[in-house]
């Protein structure tokens, strides 16, 4: 077993995040470790209830066995993959099952799969009987580096993803990179997307470290994948702590790329293409908007293609699917980020850093985007 | 207009409650007060929502009339008077509604009713948009003492009561005594148990003060009620400083009475004695067994013996509604408090003052239930 971990400060909801390799049957020891740095509790016999994405029921069977094993009293509950699953409905599936087990206070919420389940079981645990503890088990490369950090939970409504929701600090996150070994090879690489753009917007030597790892990362190498996971995450973990519930606008600079990719993702039909595959064009995007404002020279862009490029992540959408320029700069105002009807970006200054950038003409931005049809 | 207040010390959850006599228009510059206070929030023009119980449409109309005359955009939604209004189906209206006025993290929402509107407008502020400001404008005396303070809302679910919800601390909250003159009689009263409560578990000095204003309280007095809510929010307040999330377990002592109170609504069907009611009984079985124990003399029972029926309040059942000892200590091991199949109850050990006694036979339960028949 190898590991390496990080710790997310945030006063008395401050948690642990564990990278292991091999890992998995630290977890009872784990859960002992942080239950005792929670002083208010007293715990009898532990109980918790595992909800996890019909994928990896395997994974979740695993750490089910580990735990019953350590004593716990543990219940499963199965949901389908997708982001129909962020519903009310299953959200009240969660509650029942909480309820035929008798859950109280100390219950503790598993969560095992990517962000669809953190979010939903994450939401589910928030809300029952005003709060039970939350334990994060990640199992795709873009949940890992992204949903791990921040205490973002939520469903959707029929009216808008992310409507309802709460911020819902884990008890700790536990991150085995052997659950990567059977990612499918898109989802894997639109993990490494937001990976990137960790580097982009605050960590030149990450972003060095991300060129001279390529080979290692292709090919899923743990001990590289650990030191990724644990600096992508440090690095989201530097802006949360500085904006825990996004009220100072310092959040904002994670959304580098996506005012782009969630136009793309909207306009392509949702599944067309993958978050990060869209993160990974919108990145681009931005970075020759930035150039065009005279932020940035052309090397900071090349950078960043040469990266994704060796990472097989798209760096322009494909000509097929691509979305008219009006029609793009339409979903992009309507965006719930948009402040008063003005087109807003985050912008590199350098790699390692980027500004949010208001008032950016659409004449500029439709040049961005047709620069495939030059 | 004549007012009165207190504030609620909860870090940068702290909030302050108005209490007014002929005073609602002061909201709209209340509301500037409370606002300006969060230095993370910019308002453009305010936007709100008012929840509303349908038997108070005329104060909700009168708070609404009041801040569009200020400025504020404003909608209302009207949900039924009773405990099945605390369902998923109500609060999918709420968040319909803030769907349909494009909220953002600024739209306040306003509960204008008595505790079941307050659970459940507050559930919807805390998990919309990953939480609203919330402004609590109680029109019980019920709810003006105790769901104002301390920030737990919730909903039921068809397992039970109360068992979805969050901490959600309101921006403010704003207590009309004009409201209390409309109440009806018996929920009038069942509002000053809980007062009386108050007296007996922490504060004597009020015990003295109410004993020596029972007929300025039988006619509404508005000074005498203004000092009546602000002491008992006090002394609310004082425990939730202490023990916000319920975790040291100082919350307890709330339940003074409660114990005996939870089985008898249970056991007499919800609605044949209103809460204030089953509490008034409950907090004289509890003395009474306290008295068996040899913790306190009969004098402190009588003393509340005499309070509470000069405020027209019950202090034993009914016999005709009387439910059998048998199934009430049943009951009472059920309850969620209990711990680890013990009776715990909380009892005071003089006038001002109690502590939680676990381990009480039931034999002695059984006494003091039976006392009617002796």
């Amino acid at each position: 077993m190898s590991q390496t971990k990080l710790n997310v400060n945030l006063e008395e909801r401050s948690y642990e995040i564990q990278i292991v390799s091999h890992g998995v049957s630290e977890l009872p020891g784990l859960l002992e470790e942080w239950v005792s740095q929670r002083s208010y509790w007293k715990q009898s016999r532990p109980k918790g209830l595992i909800v996890c994405d019909v994928n990896v029921t395997g994974y979740a069977q695993q750490i089910m066995d580990c735990l019953q094993a350590a004593g716990w009293s543990i219940a499963m509950l199965t949901v389908p993959s997708g982001e129909k699953t962020k519903s009310i409905e299953h959200v009240s599936r969660i509650y029942s099952q909480l309820v035929a087990m008798i859950a109280d206070r100390k219950t503790t919420v598993f969560a095992v799969g990517g962000g669809v389940v953190g979010d939903l079981a994450g939401f589910a645990a928030a809300t029952y009987a005003r709060g039970l503890p939350f334990v994060q088990i990640p199992t795709t490369l873009l949940s890992d580096v992204d949903s791990s950090v921040g205490g973002k939970v939520g469903i959707n409504l029929p009216e808008g993803k992310n409507l309802v929701g709460a911020f819902h600090q884990p008890l700790g996150v536990l991150i085995e990179t052997d659950f990567l070994l059977t990612l499918p090879d898109r989802e894997y690489r639109s993990g490494l997307a937001e990976v990137v753009k960790y580097g982009v917007i605050m960590d030149e030597s990450f972003f060095d470290y991300l060129e001279q790892h390529t080979n290692a990362l292709r090919q899923r190498d743990p001990d590289v994948l650990r030191e990724v996971i644990r600096r992508s995450c440090q690095c989201k973990a530097d802006v949360v702590e500085e904006d825990e519930y996004e009220r100072t606008g310092r959040r904002a600079i994670l959304n580098y790329g996506h005012t782009f990719a969630h136009a793309y993702e909207a306009l392509c039909g949702y599944g067309t293409l993958l978050h990060g595959e869209a993160v990974s064009i919108g990145m681009i995007d931005a970075s020759i908007l930035a150039e065009k404002l005279g932020r940035i020279s052309s090397d900071t862009t090349t950078r960043q293609i040469h990266l994704l490029e060796k990472l097989d992540l798209p760096i322009a959408i494909p000509e097929e699917i691509q979305p008219g320029p009006a029609e793009m700069i339409d979903v992009m105002l309507r965006d719930k980020k948009t402040v008063g009807g003005e087109l807003r970006f985050v912008l590199p200054t350098r790699l390692g850093h980027v500004e949010t950038v208001g008032g950016v003409s659409t004449e500029m931005v439709q040049d961005v985007l047709t620069r495939n049809m030059l």
